[in-house]
């Protein structure tokens, strides 16, 4: 199989999306966003060995590797239109192909996400795509909007298959590691949110008007809400365990049975674990009745976890209100 | 070096497209076509190994990643506005990344390009870059669009350092390669054709309406072209030695010596050596002169070598008009 024969068989298709003018088959595609809209642009790259394992299911790798992109554009408030995709692949595998095409383009599909171009090599497994939304310019939801007296937010779902909230990614990944005793029922629960992770594309849209600054939760909670803090020039206090013991809570619930975890474990489990993909956001007191409603339409829900402060830094304190040192480091690929 | 201290360290820079509403920095970057004009997109992946060796000049290499992008939108007509670059690095090498971003980003200054965004992980070394450009609608040269009767071109210049055409890389990758004996003089000039092209971005906008169709030639001219007549539903009839002959003259004109190679090799090596970045563009008979105006406006050639006809298929013919066998394949990353 050849480079374009495996580009015809697994990823051509034809544009559905009104603002996409041509998709993949030329130089580049055309896309033009509607009146008054930016478009929004990000790029995610996806290394075996890095953000996943070598041998991981192709399926769930297609879907992941769009849903982080699409994260990025719901954390904008943008609506998605379309996405490129350049593959490194080690040989032309088809069973590979055909699951790897198959997670991705059902998640596309279900975000009406058209597939514009991209490229494909000879190397070892490396998965880029760069996605494209469009969002009303004067309310796209940038990390400098949040201001002194916010509430801060985080998001999470209750689902048919339980609570999803940030932890259980890396609460997953501590099982699959072996660091932390595997729980069957937990890691039932868990290793979707790490190996298919949903974008909270519809709240993002929602929050639009709503929201004052957001941020996708990639690299951990404090990290990623550290970026909002300094793009914003604002300090923080944060209720630690206000997550803390809903992680808790959570845990107990799909286990049917409590104490399984220490509020120690909770804490960084909820707020260093990264690869969660909630959103987390600011918005005015005077919002929070819109906040609420807004995650109801998006099927979400929305756990106020801390206020903006003038003072920068970021204070964490505990359900007695006492201070919580903050040793809870994000990601860094090259630290 | 951490993660964010290299991204500001070597890639951070404020947008200065006024297209560009908001660099780096953010979860999206925000790009905005003036109206009427949609954006053009094309993604381009270089793997070590595979499109560069190992121990590649990371100045050129950075020139090169972008160019082989920009050469997507000038082979679509479109007015580079900004790009993101995703980069997996086996480790935060800060020669490396200060001679990458040197080469980089003086390309992208050079056609006010602005890095808008991107993603750096530890990983194989890959650079994926997404490029954006604009283009009026209407204007967008897609593959698309050639007529029977239109002239075929392919494009050139006339530099301070000698003539530059399609073949120079090919020939210098076998030099380098040692399927060629290398000559110095032509090395000399062959080896930045393929180390550091240019892409022919100003000659890509002055043919909005003139030309029919354009491809840029990465694979090779032949399936390049190819890949026009299919788009268009046509076939062609291509004057393999115009090209050919020319390419020996330049080779003798660099050497300053006559006979350096044969016919069969000559036309080997243009048609389907690939990694030019030259555009292969069609254009109906009335528009001969407003070609040659546009390629003199940027500092290019415009060389005619056939024409497009109803028969399906590619004819190529010698300098007598009798017919050439076509054994000139394209590269291919699977094949």
């Amino acid at each position: 199989m050849g480079e374009f024969d495996l580009i015809n068989r697994y990823f051509k298709r034809a544009a559905k999306s009104a603002q996409v003018l041509l998709g993949n088959g030329d130089d580049c595609a055309l896309i033009a966003p509607a009146p008054g809209q930016a478009l929004a642009v990000s790029s995610d790259m996806l290394v075996e060995g890095r953000h996943f394992l070598p041998g991981a299911d192709p399926k769930l790798l297609g879907h992941k590797a769009l849903a982080v992109n699409l994260s990025d554009l719901a954390a904008m408030g943008a609506e998605p239109l379309g996405f490129t995709l350049a593959l490194a692949l080690p040989r032309a595998d088809e069973a590979w192909l055909s699951g790897f095409s198959q997670g991705l383009l059902a998640l596309a599909d279900a975000h009406a996400c058209d597939l514009v171009g991209g490229d494909t090599t000879a190397g070892p497994l490396n998965i880029c795509i760069t996605v494209f939304g469009q969002v009303p310019t004067a309310q796209a939801l940038r990390r400098s909007g949040a201001q002194v007296g916010d509430d801060i937010y985080v998001s999470g779902a209750h689902t048919a298959h339980g609570p999803e909230m940030v932890g259980q990614a890396r609460l997953a990944l501590d099982m699959l590691q072996g660091r932390v005793p595997a729980n069957p029922e937990l890691l039932a629960r868990a290793a979707p949110r790490m190996h298919a992770p949903t974008p909270r594309v519809a709240l993002g849209r929602l929050l639009r008007g709503v929201a004052s600054a957001a941020i996708d939760v990639s690299d951990g909670l404090l990290g990623d809400l550290g970026h909002v803090l300094r793009a914003s020039g604002v300090g923080a206090s944060i209720q630690a365990d206000t997550i803390a013991i809903n992680f808790i809570a959570a845990c107990a619930l799909l286990t049917r049975a409590n104490g399984q975890f220490n509020i120690n474990f909770a804490r960084q489990t909820t707020l260093s674990g990264g690869d969660d993909y909630e959103l987390c956001f600011t918005a005015m007191p005077s919002a929070r009745e819109a906040v609420q409603a807004a995650a109801a339409q998006a099927n979400c829900t929305a756990t106020r976890i801390g206020q903006i402060e003038r003072e920068s830094g970021l204070r964490l304190l505990d359900a007695q209100g006492q201070a919580v040192a903050n040793t809870f480091a994000s990601w860094d690929h090259f630290a």
